[in-house]
């Protein structure tokens, strides 16, 4: 994947070093629209939210955009009047400098919470990114947001839509501070369709409410958690509308295809982790306690070390599902890994059957599903096993 | 203090190898009161209780109690109807070695979720340790419930009432899967105090509310916590009543004060601790509101890993208090470590601040004080930091 082009039709970017983060690392970028796009973003629902989040949010609501402005290095959170100050300026000189209207500017900054941006970085920056845009500098942004990040997190689909490719690119960035609502993290979402402002905001925080904000790495949920997704209508089917189901469903699927691939991503590279699990909770009495059961055995760093110990704990499953404040009776729970059914009516089934757990646990990448049989509601939670490494990442990192 | 001898007037005890946990570890223990006493009880909020759980709770009932039945290795949880009877037939046992109705036998097991006890192990360590009951045998049933921990956990008071001394001895295991509601351990209270069921009820729950319900090791809630304090009414002063209440505060007290001691036990000697550190939520809108921050902050990974690697990042802190629920303005925030106010209205204090709140971070015990300016509640969780230990201890042991 690494080795590809990532461009749509109609959108350039660029990616510099500003000195924000030393002399050699990509760490400020340009995103640029050939004409102002449809916008929909949605935002951290922490009650601490960055100087760009407030930003971004008040201009979303004009429903266009035509530039993202990123950094990485600092999160530009808990930074007081001036924060909000350095927010609205560096915008304004990615105006300038692109000759755009500010109001027509996003911008998201990630890293360190609680120090000032240097504005030095973004004169020597934003002048050089500007200068450099390119049709497939996307892949340099992906690289430039990583943050604690092992791998840079890009990807792209292609849908037809009455017949004309359309086609959707999403970038992202997040290990560490994760879980969703928004995940935290950025991500932003590129594509060539016609669509207005509203359709395309009820539609991405569709998509995200199944995806993004279904996966955990550590249970934090940080202060500049944005999705921004632009459609700048350079593709060439009839605009997608309410009344077009159709074209509606084809974009909508692609969109959320689209986000669940980068938010898999994001617990792949989960800060230490080394599996991918998710937790499929059903048979429960509403969605609400699907999702909290889900959840609270997603977090429990009881049943995330036993992931990374490949033990097939049960026990640590059960006691989080009752912690959970989900109702149920525990002598009808069943939890299997994979496909082997290691609890059956609340009962482990024996030694046997915990061997053949025990290799499910092996796997890179595998599921557990909890029946309730309380009801009928579901969910999955993606979540990762947790390591000697998250530790020690988060002992050093300064987030 | 290893080398006290922990006695209470009227209670003996013994603690033996009884196989369940190899052949050399006491793993089996009994506490006995030479005669019926008051019993409280405060059990594990979890939807999922075991079996010993749900028997002492409904026996508890009855207000009296006269023996102990107490082992390690194996928690009776999530083991059916058959770990019903287990649990019966072992308190059965232990009436018939004492000559004691098996009503007034309370039974606690710690260990493995979701194994059912192996009854030789009984029918050979109960008969042992009713012959080996001594005053001074307390101590080894400390030594016998413990788990992960790495040393025994049991403290003892002495309080004047009317002039006469009463004795309180308390003792606890506990390491991992400890977030109270109830404290995610066992705890063993003994007094000869003279107090009747209900009253040494209530105040067995408020002193639990207060410490063992306000302290976190890892956010996880056990399905086996208990707390049982047995008052034989030895002491020589007049009955503890509601209508006395000089007496009243005194034992309350006492009371309150050995289960801190215990609680904070617990958490100094949390899996992987290094640091035993409060999380004082000041200025919140509401009790629920000030708890609800506190215990966030105090169960937060990257807010724990950074106590760990002894960084002063405040911005994870903010974080946590941001998806917390609590409502607050973030401009009004101030957080200080012990007397250093490193963030003052939302801000941090600069770079020499910061210098000095690292120092208090070295320390093996400090405060973190978050004053919210939103209302006049406030809340104490005592938490640990989170270290490489904590993932080694549980990736390898089988809770």
């Amino acid at each position: 994947m690494a080795a590809e082009n990532f461009t749509v039709r109609g959108f350039k970017a660029a990616a510099v070093n500003s000195g924000i983060r030393g002399k050699e690392r990509l760490d400020l970028a340009l995103i640029v629209s050939d004409k102002p796009a449809s916008v929909a973003g949605v935002f951290t629902t922490s009650l601490v939210k960055a100087a760009p989040v407030l930003l971004d949010m008040e201009r979303c609501k004009s429903g266009k955009a035509q530039v993202i402005l990123v950094n990485s290095g600092i999160a530009n959170a808990c930074t007081g009047e001036e924060g909000m100050r350095l927010a609205r300026l560096t915008t304004a000189m990615a105006a300038d400098a692109l000759d755009i209207a500010p109001e027509l500017v996003q911008v998201c900054s990630t890293g360190i919470i609680g120090q000032q941006l240097e504005l030095a970085c973004f004169q020597r920056g934003i002048p050089k990114a500007a200068q450099t845009l390119s049709a497939d500098g996307l892949g340099d942004v992906a690289q430039a947001i990583m943050t604690t990040d092992t791998f840079r997190k890009i990807t792209e689909r292609t849908v037809l839509i009455d017949g004309k490719p359309v086609k959707l690119l999403g970038m992202c960035k997040g290990a560490g501070m994760i879980m969703p609502n928004m995940a935290t993290m950025l991500s932003f979402i590129l594509t060539d369709a016609k669509i207005e402002h509203d359709l395309l905001q009820s539609l991405l925080k569709k998509a995200v409410a199944r995806t993004f904000n279904s996966i955990t790495v550590d249970g934090d949920t940080s202060t500049n958690d944005t999705v921004l997704l632009m459609a700048n209508g350079l593709a060439e089917h009839p605009p997608i509308v309410e009344d077009r189901p159709e074209a509606l469903h084809a974009f909508a699927g692609a969109l959320e295809e689209l986000c669940k691939e980068l938010a898999l991503m994001i617990v792949r590279d989960g800060e230490g982790a080394t599996k991918l699990v998710t937790i499929r909770v059903q048979g429960a009495a509403s969605e609400a306690q699907a999702d909290q059961a889900a959840r609270t055995v997603a977090n429990s760093n009881l049943v995330k070390t036993a992931f990374f110990g490949e033990d097939a704990n049960w026990g640590r499953i059960i006691a989080a599902l009752g912690r959970s404040g989900a109702q149920f009776d525990q002598q009808k729970v069943d939890i299997a890994f994979d496909d082997v059914f290691m609890v059956k009516h609340g009962l482990g089934q024996g030694a046997e059957v915990e061997a053949r757990a025990t290799a499910v646990l092996k796997k890179p990448e595998f599921v557990v599903t909890v029946d309730l049989h309380a009801g009928e509601a579901s969910k999955d939670i993606h979540t990762c096993d947790f390591s000697i490494d998250y530790v020690k990442i988060n002992a050093d990192y300064r987030s």
